[in-house]
Protein backbone atom coordinates (compact mmCIF):
# COMPACT_ATOMS: atom_id res chain seq x y z
CA UNK A 1 0.00 0.00 0.00
CA UNK A 2 1.20 3.35 -0.96
CA UNK A 3 0.19 6.34 0.24
CA UNK A 4 0.71 9.49 -2.16
CA UNK A 5 0.19 13.39 -1.22
CA UNK A 6 -0.79 15.47 -3.46
CA UNK A 7 -0.49 19.62 -3.22
CA UNK A 8 -2.31 21.45 -5.62
CA UNK A 9 -2.09 25.49 -5.63
CA UNK A 10 -3.33 28.00 -7.39
CA UNK A 11 -0.72 29.64 -10.03
CA UNK A 12 0.74 32.77 -8.76
CA UNK A 13 -0.34 34.17 -12.02
CA UNK A 14 -3.91 33.80 -10.88
CA UNK A 15 -6.60 35.52 -8.72
CA UNK A 16 -7.22 33.48 -5.77
CA UNK A 17 -11.02 34.57 -4.19
CA UNK A 18 -11.42 31.95 -1.70
CA UNK A 19 -7.97 33.12 -0.20
CA UNK A 20 -8.68 36.83 -0.24
CA UNK A 21 -11.96 36.33 1.19
CA UNK A 22 -10.13 34.10 4.04
CA UNK A 23 -7.58 37.31 4.11
CA UNK A 24 -9.86 40.06 4.48
CA UNK A 25 -11.77 37.67 6.98
CA UNK A 26 -8.67 37.61 8.81
CA UNK A 27 -8.15 41.03 8.86
CA UNK A 28 -11.00 41.88 9.86
CA UNK A 29 -10.55 39.81 13.07
CA UNK A 30 -7.67 41.64 13.76
CA UNK A 31 -4.82 39.63 12.49
CA UNK A 32 -3.02 42.71 10.77
CA UNK A 33 0.23 40.78 9.98
CA UNK A 34 -1.47 38.69 7.26
CA UNK A 35 -0.41 39.79 3.65
CA UNK A 36 -1.13 37.01 1.79
CA UNK A 37 -3.26 34.05 1.93
CA UNK A 38 -3.66 31.01 -0.70
CA UNK A 39 -5.92 28.35 -0.68
CA UNK A 40 -5.30 25.21 -2.63
CA UNK A 41 -5.97 21.45 -2.19
CA UNK A 42 -4.02 18.68 -0.33
CA UNK A 43 -5.37 15.76 -1.81
CA UNK A 44 -4.63 12.43 0.45
CA UNK A 45 -4.42 8.80 -1.81
CA UNK A 46 -3.92 5.52 -0.69
CA UNK A 47 -2.87 3.23 -3.76
CA UNK A 48 -3.08 -0.77 -3.35
CA UNK A 49 -0.03 -1.47 -5.06
CA UNK A 50 3.57 -2.06 -4.00
CA UNK A 51 5.47 -0.73 -6.92
CA UNK A 52 6.70 3.08 -6.03
CA UNK A 53 8.02 3.87 -9.63
CA UNK A 54 5.21 2.45 -11.44
CA UNK A 55 2.80 4.39 -8.53
CA UNK A 56 4.77 7.66 -9.50
CA UNK A 57 3.76 7.74 -13.07
CA UNK A 58 -0.06 7.04 -11.95
CA UNK A 59 -0.36 9.39 -9.73
CA UNK A 60 1.10 11.95 -12.24
CA UNK A 61 -1.76 10.74 -14.64
CA UNK A 62 -4.17 10.98 -11.99
CA UNK A 63 -3.36 14.86 -11.69
CA UNK A 64 -3.22 15.96 -15.35
CA UNK A 65 -6.49 13.74 -16.36
CA UNK A 66 -8.74 15.07 -13.23
CA UNK A 67 -6.78 15.93 -9.83
CA UNK A 68 -5.60 19.06 -10.96
CA UNK A 69 -6.44 22.05 -13.10
CA UNK A 70 -3.37 22.70 -14.78
CA UNK A 71 -4.23 25.90 -16.97
CA UNK A 72 -4.60 27.38 -13.36
CA UNK A 73 -3.03 25.54 -10.92
CA UNK A 74 0.25 23.76 -10.33
CA UNK A 75 1.06 20.68 -8.29
CA UNK A 76 3.76 18.77 -6.74
CA UNK A 77 3.13 15.09 -4.91
CA UNK A 78 5.22 12.89 -2.69
CA UNK A 79 4.73 9.16 -1.89
CA UNK A 80 5.39 7.23 0.99
CA UNK A 81 4.89 3.46 2.26
CA UNK A 82 1.16 3.51 4.13
CA UNK A 83 1.11 3.03 7.55
CA UNK A 84 -1.44 0.90 9.22
CA UNK A 85 -4.07 3.10 10.45
CA UNK A 86 -4.51 2.74 13.79
CA UNK A 87 -7.98 3.13 16.29
CA UNK A 88 -11.11 4.61 15.11
CA UNK A 89 -11.66 6.00 11.65
CA UNK B 1 7.95 38.19 6.42
CA UNK B 2 7.18 34.42 7.81
CA UNK B 3 5.25 31.94 6.04
CA UNK B 4 2.90 30.24 7.74
CA UNK B 5 2.05 26.33 5.33
CA UNK B 6 -1.74 25.10 7.21
CA UNK B 7 -2.80 21.45 6.28
CA UNK B 8 -6.39 21.04 6.97
CA UNK B 9 -7.88 17.45 6.90
CA UNK B 10 -11.17 15.73 7.62
CA UNK B 11 -11.03 13.90 10.62
CA UNK B 12 -11.07 9.99 9.84
CA UNK B 13 -14.63 9.54 11.14
CA UNK B 14 -15.92 12.22 9.29
CA UNK B 15 -17.19 11.57 5.55
CA UNK B 16 -15.70 13.02 2.74
CA UNK B 17 -18.19 13.18 -0.08
CA UNK B 18 -15.66 15.59 -2.28
CA UNK B 19 -12.78 12.74 -1.70
CA UNK B 20 -15.56 9.94 -2.64
CA UNK B 21 -16.58 11.65 -5.97
CA UNK B 22 -12.79 11.88 -6.78
CA UNK B 23 -12.15 8.34 -5.80
CA UNK B 24 -15.29 7.01 -8.25
CA UNK B 25 -14.48 9.12 -10.87
CA UNK B 26 -10.60 7.87 -10.70
CA UNK B 27 -11.60 4.26 -10.45
CA UNK B 28 -14.30 5.15 -13.61
CA UNK B 29 -11.17 6.61 -15.41
CA UNK B 30 -9.10 3.23 -14.79
CA UNK B 31 -7.42 3.85 -12.21
CA UNK B 32 -8.30 0.67 -10.08
CA UNK B 33 -5.18 0.90 -7.82
CA UNK B 34 -7.19 4.08 -6.03
CA UNK B 35 -8.30 2.49 -2.18
CA UNK B 36 -9.19 5.88 -0.93
CA UNK B 37 -8.92 9.39 -1.35
CA UNK B 38 -9.12 12.53 1.11
CA UNK B 39 -9.12 16.09 0.39
CA UNK B 40 -8.41 18.74 2.43
CA UNK B 41 -6.99 22.03 2.52
CA UNK B 42 -2.97 23.69 1.97
CA UNK B 43 -3.32 27.13 3.01
CA UNK B 44 -0.73 29.59 2.91
CA UNK B 45 -0.34 32.78 4.36
CA UNK B 46 2.30 34.92 4.62
CA UNK B 47 2.50 37.14 7.68
CA UNK B 48 4.51 40.87 8.05
CA UNK B 49 6.50 40.06 10.96
CA UNK B 50 9.70 38.64 12.25
CA UNK B 51 9.23 37.19 15.71
CA UNK B 52 8.63 33.36 14.95
CA UNK B 53 7.54 32.00 18.77
CA UNK B 54 4.47 34.64 18.08
CA UNK B 55 3.79 34.34 14.66
CA UNK B 56 3.40 30.56 15.95
CA UNK B 57 0.91 31.19 18.66
CA UNK B 58 -1.28 34.00 16.38
CA UNK B 59 -1.43 31.03 13.42
CA UNK B 60 -2.49 28.76 16.19
CA UNK B 61 -5.20 31.22 17.16
CA UNK B 62 -6.35 31.79 13.15
CA UNK B 63 -6.31 28.54 12.49
CA UNK B 64 -8.96 27.87 15.73
CA UNK B 65 -11.18 30.95 14.98
CA UNK B 66 -11.23 30.55 11.19
CA UNK B 67 -9.41 28.53 8.73
CA UNK B 68 -10.21 25.50 10.61
CA UNK B 69 -13.81 23.78 11.67
CA UNK B 70 -12.07 21.78 14.62
CA UNK B 71 -15.62 19.93 15.02
CA UNK B 72 -15.06 18.26 11.81
CA UNK B 73 -11.17 19.38 10.85
CA UNK B 74 -8.20 18.48 11.73
CA UNK B 75 -4.69 20.39 11.26
CA UNK B 76 -0.95 20.76 11.31
CA UNK B 77 1.22 23.77 10.42
CA UNK B 78 5.08 24.61 9.75
CA UNK B 79 6.59 28.25 9.51
CA UNK B 80 9.71 29.06 7.58
CA UNK B 81 11.05 32.13 6.60
CA UNK B 82 9.27 33.34 3.47
CA UNK B 83 11.44 33.60 0.62
CA UNK B 84 11.80 36.55 -1.97
CA UNK B 85 9.62 36.38 -4.58
CA UNK B 86 11.03 35.87 -8.03
CA UNK B 87 9.48 37.10 -10.98
CA UNK B 88 5.78 37.14 -12.06
CA UNK B 89 3.23 36.78 -10.12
Amino acid sequence: MIKATVYVTIKQSVLDPQGKAAQSALQALGFDEVEEVRIGKYIELELNTADQAAAEARVKEMCEKLLVNTVIEDYRYELSEAQEREGVR
